[in-house]
This record gives structure tokens, C-alpha cells and sequence, in this order.
């Protein structure tokens, strides 16, 4: 089964869906409504069985959705099925605080290498991680890696955005507030935590 | 001039549009067309004009939006004009990260204190910020910053949650990757960099 035109926004939300099954699974769940998955993740129901209705059919109609059933759907949809491995390259404040994120196991990552230029942090262990020289980023092809993320500083992200795709990286999360440049065969997600803030003050009410 | 029915995606947008807006003034430009703007922030320019049309009248066509006025306009409308101050409640790896984060001073922000409950971290100075005690979070009200993020680890969210509300705090940009509750007067942000790097794989082209 192909997935045509399905919206940005769906693919947005899966992994938010993806989340909020994962913790209901914690809690012992094994049927989750499309209403109570709504109040867990915050996304209005009909919203949720609209997203859903793009892959086909997966709940029964009174009794809800299988929770194994629709994380695995979800999770062969976004291709997370397959435990995609990621290097992460920038071990600073933000790159340990990366490698410490519980929650990239629980979606089905497999955080495998890190990299830094400083010769401090080389062969050091971080979460069970031992820190390589980001000289051999061009190992990544070899251990068939093709997602990175790069906590460089700005001033690095472009040239280690480049390493990255000479390397086979085909999916790049981007932490450095900065554009960078890369062919069209790879997709590049930026963060930049400012702008969630800056839509913070939007929101709040006047007091 | 009321703002009503603004679809949030364009709420979104507007941080993304602002900072392309501070980049190309950073550059020199001086007015900036819809495509050149679209092609800076990678948004579809039809979808940008359309997002600055719930807010009236941007540009002149045939000459472009003038930046600067641009800038203060979604400033304005973001409530980002009033250089809102903002506390940062766990300075670990991740918060000294973000305090280091130049972006927010570019938005607009005023990173105005930050707290621990480490004694070892609290009195330290991090980016000209001394650490305080995360007993005098109550201090907050007095010190008019109602703006929180939440940089501490998963357990201890919901309860600095709690100290934030009661010390007046009305918005949250959680970096906790759990559900915090909160009341209905203040508006949380969730920001779980797993859901996004959970987005990557999907785009990616089979190799």
C-alpha cells in the first residue's frame, strides 16, 4: 500500500499519536477511544480519526483502537520499525543533554556513534556512548548510518552538515539556529527552541 | 484591531517568518518580496501572503515588504514588542544550553533569572545570569515574569509546574518530555525534540 497526499500536518502528528500510545501502553492499556487519545495528546478527536483515515482503517467502530496494534502501524508508517540508527555530532551542553534523552529509545532509535573535535571529549563514555573524533564521520556509511543530529555551534553546522551528507546521511535534526544548505536527496529538520517561545506570549491571556 | 479566527498553523509560521525577517536584516536588505522571503524561510510564498492577510495589509506589490516595518508588525502581533521576561527553572545540561542560546535575545527575549535546587549550581553565573535557589521561584510575581521554561528532569516537571502557576507564571515552554497539567490560564508548550527526529525517516528517500 502506497501513502499518496497525505499532509504535512498528519506526519506532524503521528509521532505525537505515537507517544501518547507508547505511554498508555506503560499504564497497562491494551483499547485506547479516539476521544480518550485526543485528551492524552491534546488533538481534537475528529482530528485524530481524519489523520488516521489516510492509512486505512484501524479502529472498530465502539470499541476503539488496538494500542500494539496502531503503534506498530504507526511506527511502519513514519519507517521506525526498523530501529534507524543516528549519530549525533556535537557533544556540548546540548549534545549530552541529546544523548541523555530517554525518549528517542522509546520511539525505536538506536543512538549508535557520537562525534566531537575536542580532543577533552574523545574516547570519553556519555550514556554508554564513546565520544569518536568527528574526523571519522565518514565511518557513518560503513555502519550504514544515515540519520544525524548536529549540536554544533552555529558556526560548524554547515560544515558538518556537509561532512554529514558525504558521509550517506540521508536525514539530518538540526539543533544550530542557522540554515544549512544541502542537496535535495536530504531532508533536513531544524530546531530553533526560540520560536516555540516566541509563540508563547501570543497564547497567554492578558492579566 | 482584534485578531479573530487565526488559524494557529499561521501562529506557528510567524516565529519562522520573524527570524528570516531579523536574518535578512542582518544582511542589509531593506524591503524583502514575498518569493524571496519564501525561498529564505522555506515556505510556499502564496502560504505566506495568505498568513500576513489575516493581519491586514503587509506589503505594496511590486515592491516587497520593508523589513523593518514587517518585523515590528509580527512582533507586535506575537506580543514579542514588550521584550517579555522569561525564567528558566534547571540549569543541567540542557538549561545551560539554553541559556547560552542566542536566539531568544534576537526575539525579543529577556532571559531574566534562572534557578536550581543544587547548591553546587546555585550562585554561579551562566551567560551574565546568576543561579538562584529554586525555593524563591515565588519571587516571580514581584518580578513581573510571567514566561517559564522548564528545563528540569521528568520528575521534578509537574511540580516545578505547579511552583511556576503559583508563582503567577502564565506561560510554559516544557522541555520535560511528559505531560504536565496545568490550568486553563496558562499556556504550556511541550517541546519534545524526539517527536521531531520521529518525523525524519519518513522523508527520507529509499537508498
Amino acid at each position: 500500500m502506497k501513502y499518496h497526499k497525505i499532509p504535512d500536518e498528519t506526519i506532524r502528528r503521528l509521532p505525537i499519536y505515537l507517544r501518547g500510545l507508547l505511554l498508555s501502553s506503560e499504564q497497562g492499556r491494551q483499547s485506547i477511544s479516539s476521544r480518550n487519545l485526543a485528551d492524552f495528546v491534546g488533538v481534537n478527536s475528529w482530528q485524530i480519526r481524519k489523520d488516521f483515515s489516510y492509512f486505512g482503517d484501524f479502529g472498530t467502530r465502539g470499541v476503539g483502537y488496538n494500542v500494539e496494534k496502531l503503534t506498530k502501524q504507526i511506527k511502519k508508517i513514519l519507517k521506525l520499525d526498523a530501529a534507524p540508527k543516528v549519530a549525533l555530532v556535537g557533544v556540548g551542553n546540548l549534545g549530552s543533554a541529546v544523548l541523555a534523552y530517554p525518549a528517542f529509545r522509546i520511539c525505536g532509535f538506536d543512538i549508535a556513534a557520537a562525534f566531537d573535535i575536542n580532543p577533552k571529549k574523545i574516547g570519553k563514555k556519555i550514556n554508554n556512548i564513546v565520544v569518536e573524533d568527528a574526523s571519522k564521520l565518514r565511518t557513518l556509511k560503513k555502519r550504514r548510518i544515515n540519520l544525524a543530529i548536529i549540536t554544533v555551534p552555529r558556526d560548524a553546522a554547515q560544515q558538518t552538515a556537509d561532512a554529514l551528507v558525504k558521509a550517506g546521511v540521508r536525514g539530518i535534526l538540526n539543533f544550530s539556529p542557522c540554515y544549512i544548505v544541502v542537496p535535495k536527496k536530504v531532508k533536513v529538520i531544524t530546531i530553533d527552541i526560540a520560536m516555540d517561545l516566541a509563540r508563547l506570549p501570543y497564547y497567554m491571556p492578558a492579566s
